[in-house]
């Protein structure tokens, strides 16, 4: 599949449907905190399996239970609809 | 540490504080259900770091949103507090 | 995807591409011994991975070092080529 | 268990017993390389129950096949003895 590579005005759109997401040196991007390293772990496992199924992977880090996310798009040198989609399945498993 | 195993009036006493377990073949079990194998691996993540803090590992078994947890004590040939004990954490993950 | 059942002689000619895994109660099974519970659960959550990737899921049983795998297609009441493409998969995680 | 902050001349010592890391900015650091994302969250995910076990959990950085970790002690404001002791049970992970 060829991604192709959002405009700014698309990329402000798809922000609105990503609730806690923001742009960060060009990457989709935000900080998840739990309250200790189990829950964060936890939710590492759960979201290692929905990126390996997108085969989209994230940049992430995490420190205790804290997680912070970057993602982007390599194929296309900046972002895409991928992206977003895992955006929004990342925050489904927090966000309820 | 030596474990201590546990009486049947101590099981029954102890079974009051762990909603929804169960004793079987002389294991302390329960079932879990998750909406998906996301949702369940994510489960056994979580439980799989606790289990491995506390050094007692269970018997389990799952296929896609199902997960059977038996906790037993093979230190000595029963159930001990240390079963109750993961069976209380283990709870805890799912029922909040 | 419409999964086939295969055909006993079918079942014969996949099970020569892996070693180890034999037909039980009509899955294909295989037992896995790791040298604790580190790596026993080291191996499922790469197992997991791959899994969720096929959307071909395990059913699978650990105790501390052992992890035995149970596959079957149920969309087609038997054994299909899934379940050995995942079964070649798993034998490469440990097998090299 | 109070952890003491270890001198320069001690961590020296330390870091001969664990080939591969070093330290960069104040931290005992190592970078992994592993063939793909299946293969680097295998080794987290042993990682992490490690870092459980011990209550001693790293900063660490995935994208894809990279790991990097970073590890240091909280509580004495420095590197302890349980930094190296951790750094060496993951080198034993991949180094075999």
């Amino acid at each position: 599949m060829t991604l192709r590579r959002l405009s700014e005005q698309e990329i402000q759109a798809e922000l609105d449907t990503v609730p806690g997401w923001k742009i960060a040196d060009g990457k989709l991007h935000r900080e998840f905190q739990f309250s200790d390293f189990v829950q964060a772990f936890g939710f590492m496992s759960r979201a290692a399996l929905l990126a390996e199924r997108m085969n989209h992977h994230p940049e992430w880090f995490n420190v205790y239970g804290t997680v912070r996310i970057d993602l982007t798009s390599h194929d296309c040198q900046g972002l895409s609809t991928r992206d977003f989609k895992l955006a929004r399945e990342l925050s489904a498993l927090v966000d309820g």
